[in-house]
């Protein structure tokens, strides 16, 4: 199959039952409603299921109990809906069940508005709900990248026994791309019969499965909780992501951005090359594990005078990239919360002028 | 009045008493029900109303109504608690209402267990919930503390018209210790008439008020936003408190802890004084605003080798200890999160530890 | 105080508030919400609560609480809200709790209209919830006998400790008339330190209280169905109401009509009587227990030849009138239920109609 | 296929499916949790669906939502969950939807006990809902019966496109008889296409079908209850159903009683004739329609003194006997409410003090 132009919502619906994925509960929401639109159909043309739960509330609960049988499933919402999903997400990473979430962002917070948005960078990469608990978090940048996002996300979900959020925004979800669909998963999980409650009948061995949260218990509890978190430094020495951008030259400036706020970046970057003017750029692909040592490095370059978070978003990475630079170089954000994306233009101009006031 | 013996809890539901609040929404959990025990009889007895909501989202969107009718209102809650509102929580601050939150940490995540934790420290210092907002939060480290804490947040959600959290753990709500009250406070927040919709004939002007987090133009949502990023950077200017320990001294170490996990580091700090081992501490008293200037500047000092965040939690403060240091020192992490309070002899050790492997 | 004029609604409101009534939870619906609206402010103004709850499900155990715990309590609602109340009505009446609830019924089924109608006179009178259990049932024709009835209606509600419902229709609650309130009754149930749960420090004696409708032996469950029983034979012998009109002429036809449609009834007897065509009627005041001997004995006179049961719906009273005539005379139906109230005119020519079919 | 031996409860949930119905929605409540346990495997099994709901509210407005896509659908519950489900049966009825409803009664009011009882009856045939509705109901004696009952309610709910009621009692659920299931139904109701909102590409005509109960014109609300009207009479017509024991004998009493209870009547008569004292039986199979003109001829035999309504309840269907018999002998009424099913002689024991009185 070759490459078709598709929305990137109904691609990302698409992703999913390419992932084998056949159980998908989700309440609809601007502007990703698209996705529920498209799967309330093609879920059952393939033998899957859409319920629209009640509530998000009750969608992550859905989610909670399909994870904890051991069946492919995954949810998508925007920012208010991953909200109230916060307690559940909390429950299925403490459960260790493997899930997949979708968050095309809008402006926040509260109802804020329904155009692109990344200000809920703190929220998937910190944690919303309570708790020790990491969800492995990626940004694609653009429709191709959003389906190849999500088909991986399943395995990585089973992988590590724990929920996968990808971040999107609402650009992701609402623009056009040719898309080239990877081969199809194996519909199921390979290690679900270990942990899994599917039912005694249909499995092998006669392990009674449990999945559950509490522990009561101080000492059982934090051996729980040390367990999780050899799994999120696993994810960290072996899951981060990345993308470079111009950084063979000697760049005055690293710009750190991600998702579609990354291609305004990029092309900031060309025009600023042509003016002889170098800028670099480290594109996180994952938000969680965040490329810490790549910026690192990167501002080791003796040329780099500052390193920039450029985000939709009031300042959050911007407190990520600080951990990384250790203060080998100043930080600065820019960025922007009401929805409309910078242009290029905006970029070069904020670039100049901190690059400026270092000289 | 004079110093009398309370138990936490107990002493934080009478300090919003103090502090005017007659509007108390809330739906138990351990390990803080006492707080809605013990209003469920004092907040009639002072003509103020205690109602116990469906679920702990109805609570969050009680709290909402009040505050947005310039009211005092409080509510209370623990982690999976906290998660539930987080959504409520977003759309408060989002409409700039003013409102106390307390979070008395139980074990997590998911269901977790019911004994002393600080594992939701992200969520309250990087928002639990949607959209770029902050939460001012306040971690007490004893009963005192925690009455005047409360006291204070009252005052401080108004100025700001922001959510206050004040981030305890079991034990300070389960521990007893003599309390003494601060001045009682006004009942009625100053500057309500401003924004407040608590009807048109009970105010002077004639102004007709609205309550709302929804601009769907993204001019409006980007000034919104950039209001209350200036919201935020002035309580980075105005709000950071903390407390120095041992900081005359020519430490070896730096320990950032907070809460109750401090009273165990100064412990550890003494006896390890007593030995010869000087080791210095900063205690954040606010968590956002975090007092990153003053651990940059403690670590500073010379003799200092290494900065450690020791947390009841599995590496969340450590990050902003990690920013606030900028490379510096080393930054190490120590923490439990099982619900065991760990004892000065396992600080003891690990500091040593430490501190060895530096030298 | 003398007569005010007063819109139906806000009498009834007020008249709960004269019986003492400081409790009301309600959720708003149309022909009833100036009810809600009233009782909004006049609640506290009275030292009172009026609690919107989240749904006619939550606002029917709220009333179940409070009337648990012997307080007086009421709600409003219409007829959707009253289904959803059925559970929590069957509970009440199982639990042996007085409560009072005001039904103005709307056009149905379904979400019908908002016109008046008298389409729950079945759900009313037979039990909408489960199980053996009767409510008392008034039904006011005017503005002053409602105010009357929900006066009356907390005192027999604790009498009996069952549920008393007021049924009216869209009329009574939207009319205006002249309204004289009765001496204003005591606040609190005279007997409720016997069964309510009221707190063991409030009460002189040292009993346990205990409120329930769970009965799994089969013994007891029999026996507390023998209770109730027991109440409601006595309400048929103690608390039937009725108005006669026009019973000493030689009548043709007897009338069965309550509520508003028996003051169109009463003027097309006195158009009738002019004529020289003498119809008698008999007005349930209570529906149930229902005046069925006092029907009996009415259509025993020899000059009636059939009974008409005139209502605004499709034939539900008429099953009452049925029974209590035993076969002594044809027994008909006339009726509306769209939200037109009949005119007299076809009151007329029904009742015409019906008498020269049997001559 | 030949007899088999079954459960009532799963024969019951068998028989829907051999009816057709794939779509099954339900919240468990004993004495009829067995229905969804064996659906929760069966349905998938047939390419049903089997969905548990948040609530009884929830699943009454799913079923709505299935029987106004014109699918096939049922669900069941027991007293107390019916009475949640009040709201949405009156809106099903209201806006002529087919669907089936098995209510297995446990004892009540309130939450009663879980034995069984006939208590739901007034529930059933008298409307719980609000608005001008008649459910069809039916009442098996047994298991085989009540398979034959599941199987043609959902016929008749599409012939009437009106709400079917089956009432069981937890006798009906509980006990194993041998069962063989009649021919299947096609899966289709025939008729949906006139009125079923199923999409418009499914349809071969391009009418636009709406399901609604909402009628704001008095009019409009007029002429919808003449046609709800006109359906219930033709039910009354065309549906009434019962069985008749003993009425060639010249009994001096006539029982009338139904389901199980019915069962030891028709011993208890058995007994008595075998003595000498005929009594003869009228057992209802539809509550509504109700053999009113059965039972009305049955009472004109002279040997007959006295009509006696034997249930399982503290007086309901007695109402309907009474109407029935219109004065022609006395009424009498003989029940328990407690779980414990009366035994021959207590039945044998009342009707000999009834018919000695009379004499």
């Amino acid at each position: 199959m070759g490459r078709i132009l598709m929305k990137g919502n109904e691609a990302i619906g698409e992703a999913a039952i390419r992932a084998g994925c056949l159980n998908y509960f989700a309440y609809p929401i601007t502007p990703q409603s698209e996705i529920a639109e498209y799967l309330s159909w093609r879920m059952p043309e393939v033998g899957g299921v859409f319920l629209q739960g009640e509530s998000e509330v009750a969608v992550g609960y859905m989610v909670f109990g399909a994870a904890g049988c051991g069946a492919r499933v995954f949810t998508t919402s925007s920012s208010p809906g991953i909200s109230l999903m916060s307690e559940a997400i909390s429950y299925i990473a403490g459960a260790q069940c493997p899930a997949v979430f979708v968050n095309i962002m809008r402006g926040g917070p509260g109802l804020g508005g329904i155009l692109p948005s990344q200000a809920d960078y703190f929220q998937a990469t910190k944690g919303g709900g309570h708790g020790d608990y990491r969800l492995l978090v990626m940004a694609p940048a653009g429709v191709q990248e959003a389906v190849e996002m999500v088909m991986k996300a399943f395995p990585l979900a089973e992988k590590y026994r724990n929920p996968v959020m990808i971040l999107g925004d609402g650009l992701i979800g609402q623009m056009m791309e040719p898309v080239e669909f990877p081969d199809e998963l194996k519909s199921e999980p390979s290690n679900k019969d270990d942990w899994a409650t599917n039912g005694m009948e249909t499995r092998k061995s006669s392990r009674r499965n449990l999945v559950k949260s509490l522990f009561l218990d101080s000492e059982q509890l934090e051996a729980h909780n040390r367990v999780l978190k050899a799994k999120y430094d696993r994810m960290r020495r072996e899951e981060v992501r990345y993308e470079s951008y111009n950084l063979d030259a000697d760049y005055k400036a690293l710009i750190v951005s991600y998702g579609t706020m990354s291609r305004v970046c990029r092309t900031a970057i060309d025009i600023l090359k042509a003016e002889g003017f170098e800028v670099g750029m480290v594109r996180p692909q994952t938000l969680f594990p965040f490329p810490e040592r790549a910026i690192e490095e990167a501002v080791r370059r003796k040329s780099c005078k500052v390193a920039v978070s450029i985000e939709m978003s009031m300042g959050q990475m911007v407190e990520d990239v600080e951990r990384s630079v250790r203060g080998r170089c100043p930080v600065e954000w820019f960025g922007k919360a009401g929805g409309d994306v910078p242009i290029p233009e905006e970029i070069i101009d904020v670039i100049k002028s901190f690059v400026k006031e270092l000289i």
